[in-house]
């Protein structure tokens, strides 16, 4: 057998198990809270056929796709993302029915430039909540409240939901005087505000053919000062004359006051006329998930209402709404943080092993505590030098280590020491649940 | 943007929320058991460098591992297994430290021939539970004692692990007079007697070269009647003069005497010299999970202790012994023995919404009740007919649905129906918590 190359490709990661407990808790929150919600989970394949994939993403992502070898001229393709997925399951299941709710969390695959320490990998975990067949502000809110609530059961507690609306957005760009054609252009430059200032939007603007007092006035209208009522009585008064500007500020307003009632609070989440969410096929609320502590790390949450794209996949029409969870910003955030609930180690107590001859025994201990009492035990796995038992503990972060000689057999009685005091001290076999326990 | 092809490659699969409910029910048990025993999550990428698998699983194998394109020459392809990326991380990692418990549960990828009859896919999910670095007979006994928890958590209660040592087989096979160098052929042919009989064995054995009485003193030594201790005993009698016996018989005895220590009854193991498990790497104990009651279905688990591969690989000597269950059939087990905690609707409630403007009501009523009760609530996410709204209900297996009408506002309550005996009734808002927890 040949050895092993121990490499990486470049862009791919490991995760070790402390890393592991960390994600499996994240992920372990986000299902609870998308069951409850009555979202359901979905598996689709990595592999897809290619022409699944073709011509959904525009020329520049096409690029990024992995293809793979196989024989018989199929052509096959490694999953780029979780929506053209989705719009393939709602096309091949009619039994699923409409509204269907689901969430996926699973690897996607991207042949980009790679960098650590921008967070950009080539394979990496999406996590995609999505309501598909309701054009209902009812399931745009509700996301709003799960984004919430899996925030604060994660134990964030400086998470702040910026909201905007896409057709408001129309409402402020052509109501200062943008021509036809530019709004994604405009939304595209918007969105870069954070990275590069009003400065650079306008230069970026101006050289996309922008009229200068044009551009001057959309950013004034995105950032006029006030709360959001006073604000919304500007917008309608200035750019009030587009449709697009009326049934925007109706849905924002609607939007707070169903967000109200399903109890998220007022300051968690914030009217933001600058949020554009870059991307073309977002068609009415838009929203993402800021920590105003960390301005670094950027969105932790991305989403909005997308009511043409299934429909131009699919050829049925299907309003949709969903978002997508960052699982890699959101563990970094955590440490960054120091927040969430350290993972508890596996074990209370390692039972250690004697010798060849006592192994049963310790065996026997550590069954007799699950058993008996549900005590979380582990038994070192092998005959070696107790010190080493006893580091192989302190690796695992395990606080007691119990030793079962021929001396403590006959006296009926465990040995245990405290790794973090280095106390030893004999307990009374039938006093060391309780023994653990206090600890 | 293009219509998308509702067709899977062949070979893959959706999971539909049935059926991933199912899915998530068994991996959380499996989960849970892998923690309780100190084994640790470990996740490794899909995409591994080509050079990393190639000449580890043999030229026929090596056939079927998917390579991808990848621009700049670099070979890429998708992991084949989970114990070759298991020794790149024991090598890569240090610090990891040693003995290193680990399990991982990921899918992979054959370029095989399809069979959804015989559940052969392209892509299907592997678990693998493995302790590396401990030459001991307890972490064998230990993976033994997690398999049969985990089935007996599952639901299943005829399941039997059967255990064998090769060891034990080799005394045998060459205590019967076959020829060195012929072991793991004859492991192979006897690997097959549940699908071929003692006659396709014996027809086999012959094609390759072996004398005809060896072959059934082999098949009668393999055979002998009695329970574990006569046939041990006839063992040693007959073939007691290989030192391979001897060990075998020796770790068999060993091995029994662990189970009983930890619990596990000894009905639902059994020793069973016909046990080959195929594959050449094993060399101590060998073991697989069959149901009696579904000898189609084949093992659900199988493993044993691999001493040498690991070091092999990496070039470090390190014993190692694992399993791997198999998460297909164990769903497929538990549908056929209708067995398995049927997964509860998310919600106990369905709170339909009765038009746009008592939209939010709905919503204040559900918040009502998660919040001071903690009821499983779902609002359906829209404004549609009620009877699309009952329907809904109905395909999501929610028992009751609440409408929140004008009529009912005015008079504080909920108007509450049944679906399945179709009884409509009207509950006073401050009781519905107590009406559904009555259900």
């Amino acid at each position: 057998m040949g050895k092993i190359v121990p490499r990486l490709f470049k862009g791919t990661r490991d995760f070790l198990p402390a890393e592991m407990r960390r994600r499996e808790q994240v992920a372990g929150i986000f299902r609870s809270i998308f069951l409850r919600y009555g979202y359901e989970p979905l598996e689709t394949p990595a592999i897809e056929r290619y022409d699944l994939l073709t011509g959904k993403y525009g020329e520049d992502a096409e690029k990024l796709i992995y293809r793979l070898e196989y024989k018989g001229g199929r052509e096959l393709a490694l999953r780029y993302d979780l929506t053209v997925p989705l719009a393939r399951v709602v096309a091949m299941y009619p039994e699923l029915g409409l509204p269907f709710k689901r969430y996926q969390m699973a690897p996607v695959w991207r042949a980009d430039r790679h960098s650590s320490r921008q967070g950009r990998y080539r394979e990496f975990v999406q996590c995609d909540v999505d309501c598909v067949g309701s054009p209902s502000l009812l399931a745009d809110a509700e996301l709003i409240a799960i984004l919430y609530e899996a925030f604060r059961m994660l134990g964030f507690d400086g998470v702040r939901i910026r909201v905007n609306d896409r057709q408001l957005l129309s409402g402020i760009i052509f109501g200062a005087g943008a021509p036809e054609g530019m709004e994604d252009e405009v939304c595209r430059s918007i969105d870069k505000v954070d990275k590069i200032g009003n400065d650079g939007v306008l230069a970026e603007l101006r050289s996309k053919g922008i009229d200068d007092g044009v551009a001057h006035e959309i950013l004034r209208l995105l950032g006029l000062p006030g709360d959001r009522y006073e604000r919304s009585k500007q917008l309608a008064a200035t750019v009030g004359n587009r449709p697009e500007t009326a049934g925007g500020l109706e849905t924002i307003e609607r939007l707070f006051t169903m967000l109200a009632a399903l109890d998220v609070p007022e300051g968690a989440v914030s009217f933001d006329p600058h949020l554009a969410r870059g991307l073309d096929y977002y068609t009415g609320p838009i929203f993402e998930t800021v920590i105003d502590d960390l301005p670094h790390i950027g969105s932790l949450s991305g989403g909005g209402r997308y009511d043409r794209m299934i429909g131009e996949l699919t050829g049925r029409d299907l309003p949709a709404t969903g978002t997508t969870l960052g699982l890699d910003r959101i563990t970094t955030a955590l440490d960054q943080l120091e927040r969430g609930a350290e993972a508890p180690p596996a074990a209370a107590l390692l039972v250690t092993v004697f010798g060849d001859e006592l192994a049963t025994e310790s065996l026997r201990l550590a069954a007799e505590l699950r058993r008996e009492h549900g005590t979380m035990v582990e038994v070192f796995p092998g005959v070696e030098k107790l010190g080493r038992q006893f580091a192989y503990a302190d690796r695992r972060g395990i606080p007691l280590v119990a030793v079962v000689g021929p001396d403590e057999l006959d006296r009926g009685v465990v040995r245990v020491k405290d790794l973090a005091s280095a106390e030893q001290q004999d307990v009374a076999r039938g006093e060391l649940a309780a023994f653990i326990e206090n600890r």
